[in-house]
């Protein structure tokens, strides 16, 4: 899959664990990144015994748009290019829920992220409707401290105390 | 193809260009980098019409030595690849050349890097035996000028005048 890519990112009320009884699927996710800098990045991925290779570019609209290249790559390959990530790896269980004609996507962090929960949508256009479920916090599509490149620098244990106490 | 790469470097002896004689095919190359910095070069390389994306990692064994991931790509993303690179592309043509059983890559630039020429061959084992074609002039292997990524940022035109001048 390689195109433009328009998604928005929302925290999630963790505190009935809604989200993981409505999952239809749910999958860990080990990441690093080659490259972070300049608005690209370079990413590895290995998801349910498959690696990926996934290139973004700067963001566009305050972070909604976004140029993404995206391969399959053998396993092998996966761990081998893991190797030559910059420091940090993330660490996740990704859950998959419908809701109308969407799915969310929604990450549980691990290790210097533990207690981080956000979701994301992937719209054909910027102003597409959506249907919100019910776990769907508050919006922060565009806020570079959610970039999971981000995060692997500046990890969740950090800052959270920036955030009001359900999102923490 | 991916795995551990070992090659050697050469400068090449232009005066008669025999090795455009000696080619027994040649390509037109053109190649960005989306990041080239601490030892990890993530490249995008048009060439004949198809696209690659290739990983490099940090160099061991005096620059012989290095693991390197390849993948062909669409023609369509190598283009849009290539817009998310740093600034400054490589423009060559390279010249293959038999010479026993190995293959010696010869790199000839344009633009910046004009009147740069370099060999490369792929070698089996570090100490394996080769034969050198004639044109084959001072070994460069492990000397950072020489690598793309750094002809990118600190093109031939720059230095040329620190070579003696058959390799000019």
């Amino acid at each position: 899959m390689s195109g433009l890519e328009i998604e928005r990112k929302f925290l999630v009320h963790k505190c009935d664990g809604a989200y993981r009884e409505m999952a239809y699927a749910s999958s860990r996710i080990k990441q690093g990144y080659i490259c972070s800098g300049r608005g690209r990045t370079v990413r590895v991925r290995i998801r349910g015994g498959q690696g990926f290779i996934t290139i973004k570019g700067p963001s566009g609209n305050g972070g909604m748009t976004r140029y993404e290249f995206e391969k399959e790559i053998t396993l092998d390959e996966a761990k081998h290019l893991m190797q030559l990530c910059e420091p940090g790896l993330i660490d996740k269980t990704r859950y998959l829920v419908k809701s109308g004609k969407h799915i969310f996507e929604v990450d549980e962090f691990y290790g210097d992220n533990e207690g981080l929960v956000m979701a994301e949508v992937e719209l054909e256009s910027e102003d597409e409707p959506y249907e919100k479920p019910c776990f769907i916090g508050e919006e922060v599509t565009g806020d570079r401290r959610f970039y999971n490149s981000y995060l692997r620098q500046m990890p969740f244990a950090v800052w959270r105390d920036t955030l009001s106490e359900e999102y923490r």
